[in-house]
């Protein structure tokens, strides 16, 4: 077989086999094949794209090309939650108490944050003592004994993906549907989870800016996970607004905290039960309505709450910081943001609030930048909020006076005061399943 | 500049800058711009294309990446001929004389042979002593004084083209017809003639295999042309049978000497008049009639063979070969190919041809390989001939029985007989100029 034959055919529209996608995968990863030709294929697939066959298949390759976890010394339905990526979203740290309170096994491999989105583990590590690193046993005894942990991935998982999205990241072939959903999926899969939980998110803040776009990302993810073998249901939730009020590390743990304890914000609040009860529900745990029942049940009880602070503490985080979350202390420079007209709040950019907050010192540019974990923005008013002219819309936080100007420049620009009182947005879109496509 | 920005603008569409043309082109001679993002950025033109200015651009940087010959020390007009490769084309060695009798400057700058097409340099140093390796004060001298010389490339031109070709070549982005006319347009005008000839060759031993598409190569070259301030007119020509008789380097010197004498065969004769006077045509040396009347005195007389003769000695060759064609040496084995049924040659499957004088000996499979100028084929029957059961139709010479086998095999693939005569084939196709297409 020859490279150069598998870019001729897909340029001319034609459908991959398996062994060629396996030759390509393999090949790329060892390095045999070289970066020109595999950019060229990709730019080929970027315009020609891949049926539903190719695009499972070459996920199946991905997540084979490394270490693949295996769940099944832990008792239960593993079932795991992704999301790709958005501005506030702390729902990992809701989510998984809640889902583990009521007796799902959550072996949960997160990642950090780069760019506009933040990440599970740099909010997690905001908690003094907590530690991402676990090794494999300590992580499997740890949700044997717990039920939970939350863990930066250590093996080799999809080398594939990893080298694949290097390459598309600076070819411009980052854009594909396809590749999207492999890239996502070949990660969950060699994660090792029986079941997959996706959040795709929808707006200005997420990857995928349009409802069309993110469901056909959802539809097509689901369709990998039926194709391989693992069952998978998506929510389309909207990112055209930062999800809850609090951006930034500490922030972040102090609003899921007080979401975990039944008084976080409406919106944040609302996708939490969401998420929690589709996780139960994959975990067979009963119908739609029972399962939103104990996921409410969960919080109420505090069980949720208690299995946040055991989960801290295994991981060697100080639970005084959960247990009273004044504890925790903000980047010292503060600073106001206030209206400059009266009106209704109509937009929020969100992806520019995102980048606020990296200015500050929230999150990375680059891989290699180190974190402000007391930095961050509090909202005080969001989309459809009425504001009066010098009323505060926001609290900044961040170590520097001279890391300001760029994130007040930011927000004022991400924030449309208007004349009219938007429509309320929804919240959740679309829940997709191997069955179809449920709007709401 | 970011090379990322370009490939996607033009993934999405767009028309790229001067200054985006000029980033990509230099940066990757240079280069700065790793291969990976280089054929990127050529897929994505393979997709969306690209126009008229965007590759008279892109031409003019590659010719101007490297050496540019300057002929102006040179009097008159300078007039190239360029030929997209054919089979059994000797052209150059007949019009190269008969416009240089004619008074036209020729200052040739030729190729070697590869895969099926023969190269004007191989078929030149089949006659002994001759070399094609002239410095450039030779070079020029030649052309002063005797009105022509053929010769090898020396300087670095369009370096950019050679290095961008390589890359298509295995990435399966060969196939655009901008890309193939400013790769071919950008060598052109870097040897530096005033006016260019092109012979667009169509058919099943040509680059490109139907009318439609080789009319379009010779439009977007005279186009280049246009917009570069270098006046091109392009004839495409017949290659849906070798052109003459004779395949192989020395055959093709014989078959060539034949033809300035006045009596070659009757097809090559024709393209031989119909380039040269068009020659004449570009040198400003008369109306279309005028010329072609100049071109057929130039052979009538011997003037135009005698200019042959005058070159070759000045190109250190033994010029009784060329005054006794008898005296070359055909390579020892010969095998004698005979119809195996009556009836009409109705195809004749000219690439394949090609290939057979390659295993031959007489062509190169890769750069490296060496080359027999006693191999070829002379063709007794072609396209349209009535053959009887028995009847030679092709007579082969090799230096070596085992080469025959896979030669025997292509040709009796290519040759195919029929009950019907088929219609007569054009020998020119069209003439395409500035002012638009003229077909005949």
């Amino acid at each position: 077989m020859r490279m150069y034959d598998v870019i001729m055919k897909k340029r001319d529209g034609g459908v991959l086999t398996d062994e060629e996608i396996g030759y390509f995968v393999n090949g790329y990863t060892k390095g045999e094949i070289p970066d020109y030709q595999a950019s060229a294929l990709l730019m080929a697939i970027y315009f020609q794209g891949m049926n539903e066959h190719e695009t499972a298949y070459l996920t199946g390759c991905m997540a084979a090309s490394g270490d693949e976890i295996n769940l099944s010394p832990i008792p239960g339905i593993k079932v795991d939650k992704h999301s790709t990526g958005g501005v506030g979203d702390k729902t990992t740290m809701v989510i998984g108490p809640v889902a583990a309170a009521c007796g799902v096994p959550v072996a949960k491999l997160s990642g950090r944050g780069l760019g506009h989105t933040g990440g599970t583990l740099d909010k997690l590590e905001a908690i003094p003592g907590l530690t991402t690193s676990l090794d494999q046993s300590k992580f499997f005894d740890m949700v044997k004994e717990i039920g939970i942990a939350v863990a930066g991935q250590t093996g080799n998982l999809a080398p594939a993906d990893k080298k694949l999205y290097a390459l598309r990241d600076v070819t411009a072939t980052v854009d594909n549907i396809s590749l999207i959903a492999a890239s996502i999926m070949s990660k969950k899969i060699a994660s090792g989870s029986d079941r997959i939980l996706l959040d795709v998110k929808t707006g200005s803040g997420a990857f995928m800016k349009t409802l069309d776009d993110s469901i056909a990302l959802a539809r097509e993810m689901v369709d990998i996970g039926t194709n391989v073998g693992r069952e998978v249901v998506a929510l389309v939730t909207d990112m055209d607004r930062p999800l809850g009020r609090n951006i930034g590390n500490a922030l972040e743990v102090m609003e899921a905290v007080a979401t975990l304890k039944g008084h976080g914000p409406e919106d944040f609040t609302q996708i939490c039960l969401a998420l929690s009860s589709n996780m139960l529900y994959l975990a067979e745990m009963g119908t739609m309505e029972a399962c939103t029942a104990m996921a409410k049940e969960a919080i109420k009880s505090g069980k949720a709450f208690e299995k946040f602070c055991q989960m801290v503490e295994a991981q060697g985080g100080d639970a005084s910081y959960v247990r009273k979350p004044e504890k925790f202390t903000v980047s010292p420079v503060e600073y106001e943001l206030k209206a400059e007209k009266s009106g209704y709040i109509t937009a929020m950019d969100t992806e520019k609030i995102g980048m606020a907050a990296v200015e500050l010192g929230a999150g990375r540019r680059k891989k290699e930048d180190s974190i402000d974990y007391g930095a961050g923005i509090i909202l005080n008013a969001k989309i459809g909020d009425r504001v009066e002219n010098g009323q505060i819309i926001a609290t900044l936080y961040t170590s520097a006076v001279s890391l300001l100007s760029g994130a007040i420049g930011l927000l004022k620009e991400a924030v449309v005061i208007g004349k009219e009182q938007p429509e309320a947005e929804k919240l959740i879109y679309a829940r997709i399943t191997k069955d179809g496509v449920e709007r709401y």
